[in-house]
């Protein structure tokens, strides 16, 4: 019988914020890590600092759902702008549904039994596919003639939330509630995006729209901060639009396992931003090559203790 | 005095076909290469077998346009999804600007003085920021109001392969002139998107339309094959219509960096897809973990001297 | 100025410990992160298991040497296995001399500049050159002729500890006072081992004897345990013993950032060992994907709470 | 049935050489792999350039054993650094004994089912444990006691070359042969040499005689070239020698798949060892972050082409 992911609850806590701290006077992962929390810290503390967040890899599925909805719900995130596969299961936690644990300790994961048992895997992540039955059901009752077909994204998104149960740590909701702007720049490439469209054959959201508003985000954003986890389109998306925002970033984070040799975005320098005007040549940047599991909890952590 | 970019060229030669069937006989990622080529004349060689071919990372500027164009123009490819950078570079490509080289042997890169000098960095490529006046120019001269709004995403392109000068080896251009089938689900995520809205405040375009579209040639391809050069949202974009497929893809190679264990998709195993229901269960995969641009010109010599 | 490194000192904290253990519930890293923490909490709490540790990576200049100690300390670690490299720095720490921090938030480290003064790099961490010639004064008074050259290793290493100063988290002090068997096969390998040559001509360690007794560790082992920092020769060399050792081993964490496709030891899959007889196939595992400078301190966290 | 490796045989290619060459027009890895060849050129074609190559990683059983052979027999190599195992299965294949293929393609590998057939796991390479009985049979025949057991692992590693049989591409053999210095300073660290000292209690081989032999060699080197594979402790004996060469080393190219920023000396840049002395600051050198297995046999190729 397979456990269910539990979404990890952080506290603050004055060992972990001086243990992070100390770690700024090492040096490889544990003082970039170090650096990396103070610079958040600073975004936080800075007056008029619009913070904006790119969330890619599988982050909601594997169990840091209620790490980005706690950073949103404490104003640690102004613009959140995430992947379809994030609010497809952030849809599937937020309606009651599970994501189960793999076994990382046994010595092979068989997929043609997986797909035998129609269990979609993401690492040593599993989701039964039957949940995607009850999406649809959802967005069939919730979700089929009743708006406004040329929106926005990002307003078809707060739609969404509106529309989901409540719970006390999904992400669309909170955005929704407290009218944070959150983007998904390649939402068809979603589970989800699928659905709607399944179920509204003339739906056409203006992703130019979002993209316009986006840009006055930053365009407004007199001091803006960057936090990036991953990195693919939500990264590319908020550095594009850096080169509106009157002085770029003049903070910048990055937690990624990419590597920057082989030239992709995700594993790419923050340095390399300032090339194209997109972060100021004097901001303060940090990139820990890390697993985002590992690192967003004791980010996190460190805020609480910090910040509130 | 920086170096011009030049793109690739590659041509069939027995003896690269002979060393890259020889690793077959070895293992890691000598045999994986082997693996792969070998699927890869496979999948041409297989009737009706209908080959998507997923492009991300920055291909273009780094001098792999021809690579790409030649399998495009030679019947290698039958349905193309790329990211709006590389859309972007093969507009500056094709209107007959340049990507310059940068120094990797020199000890630094600074990029304030690239900032300075307006030359945006791509890890050791540089492209003149002033390209986009050109590419303004062009889509202020060419691509203004004179069409249709509401178009797909593809319908676009294609329009603007149309419109692009004669070029020996642009993607855009073959697609358009041979009707090759190429989505680009973020495109708003890009340069030339970026222009393309400043000309055009009430651009739409449908991406709906292509999602629709995309899992149609799935749906239509009784034998699909997949090659994925880095992954993020064009991986994604073909596996997730792949579930719609009758037989699922029976061909799968990727080319990637990235690595499994922290759960991103650019990095997950071909074989995870399995348990999906995108690849088969009897398919035939391989996963070179390796740099594209030294692997898509000898997958192309490999494919130059065995299938034509 | 350069600021010096600080050998970073760890606390333990109930919610530290909590926060791993509810790692537990999630996936990817953070899964493996809190398996590593409670196969070494089994390790250290089961009756007679014997603790092999392997550390390789420049953990002593980094600020890790003090996590080392008290692991050493502790009774954590019963058998060490390390490379000479770390051995040379932890002379450097324990003879009051110094590494320093290089700012990573500089856009470059000029190798050629630094060269010029004399400043070692390893990363963002320096060492000045001159610290050879405290060392070579060290050894020239301390250890010059007055013991037998045909020595082990492990006995010179020792010998070593001995001589040296007082201090409050030297590694070769710890093993030498409390007759923690310390193993370096690759000791020539070294800037310690070259002064030691240049100042003893006869030299010639046994390097079988210490293999020798290596082997019995291993054969003496009833319950067998393995943290492994790194890869390379620590981790082999304790490896291959394990093959003596009447049960193999029965608990194996690894940390390390290499990967296991292109066939090295170092990123190796801890059950590939279960192939060799080198790992019990029903030992408890985790291979955590991460900087060991991140992970180390939050190990030593979770072992100070639980098991004091 | 498993089917054995084949040790890849590489011919010259002008079209293999020309696709190269073409590769420095670009950027990211495949300009890395065009400089990689091109500095070995030169350093083959510079009068006096003494080459000294670090051979890590598992290179003999996955089909390297041939391209390393016939680059000391071509005088590609001067010097030769290597791990223990390498020479176990160096041993192997010369004494006609074999490694075998495992299935990349198959879902799962189960390290349990190979411990039960006695078949030692090397990622997808096998070999079967029953090697190390002949390999036994062999050292009790001809290196039991009729030797200098003072000698260094260098003259040990000869004497081996000339007891084994005849083989067209045996590495100890033709350094053996054509007395090429070769190299393991952690030779205790192998299966070699445990069942060496088994056979040969009182064994004690010089490492110092060795160390001290290796740094003359670097001594002696007007002009020094480095070519590193893999890293680790091969990778560091050439380089801290190169300290006390005149000119340190003037060329120097590596292929790893380690990332410098956890601070290892395996993924670490090849500019870093400027800061030490080790590399000229003039120097030419190049970093190609790709499996080896790929690599070697295209930069072997390149070199038959271009120096023979």
């Amino acid at each position: 019988m397979k456990k269910k992911i539990k979404q990890i609850d952080v506290k603050p806590d004055e060992n972990i914020k001086k243990l992070i701290s100390d770690m700024d006077n090492t040096g490889f992962g544990a003082k970039r890590l170090a650096r990396a929390c103070k610079i958040y810290e600073k975004m936080v503390k800075t007056k008029n600092c619009k913070k904006f967040f790119a969330l890619a890899g599988a982050m909601v599925p594997v169990g840091m759902q209620r790490v980005i909805h706690d950073m949103l719900d404490l104003g640690f995130i102004d613009v959140l702008v995430t992947t379809g596969a994030n609010l497809t299961h952030d849809v599937v936690e937020t309606l009651g549904l599970n994501h189960l644990q793999g076994n990382i300790a046994k010595i092979e994961t068989n997929d043609v039994k997986l797909y035998d048992e129609r269990m979609n895997r993401i690492y040593d992540v599993f989701m039964p596919n039957q949940v995607y039955e009850s999406m649809e059901d959802f967005i069939i009752e919730h979700l089929n003639n009743n708006f406004d077909k040329n929106m926005s994204v990002k307003e078809f998104l707060w739609l969404l939330g509106e529309k989901l149960p409540n719970h006390p740590h999904s992400i669309l909701k909170v955005c929704s509630e407290k009218r944070i702007p959150i983007f998904c720049p390649a939402f068809t490439d979603s589970g989800l995006a699928m659905q709607v469209h399944f179920s509204n054959n003339n739906l056409n959201l203006n992703h130019f729209s979002d993209l316009n508003e986006m840009i006055n985000y930053a365009w407004d954003a007199e001091i803006a901060g960057v936090c990036i986890v991953g990195g693919g389109v939500p990264k590319n998306y908020i550095f594009q639009a850096m080169q509106f925002s009157p002085n770029q970033a003049s903070f910048a984070i990055q937690v990624t396992m990419d590597r920057p040799e082989p030239g992709g975005l995700s594993g790419a320098e923050i340095r390399e931003a300032i090339s194209w005007g997109k972060i100021n040549k004097n901001a303060e940047y940090s990139t820990v090559i890390a697993d985002a599991t590992i690192i967003l909890p004791l980010l996190l952590s460190y805020l609480k203790t910090t910040c509130l």
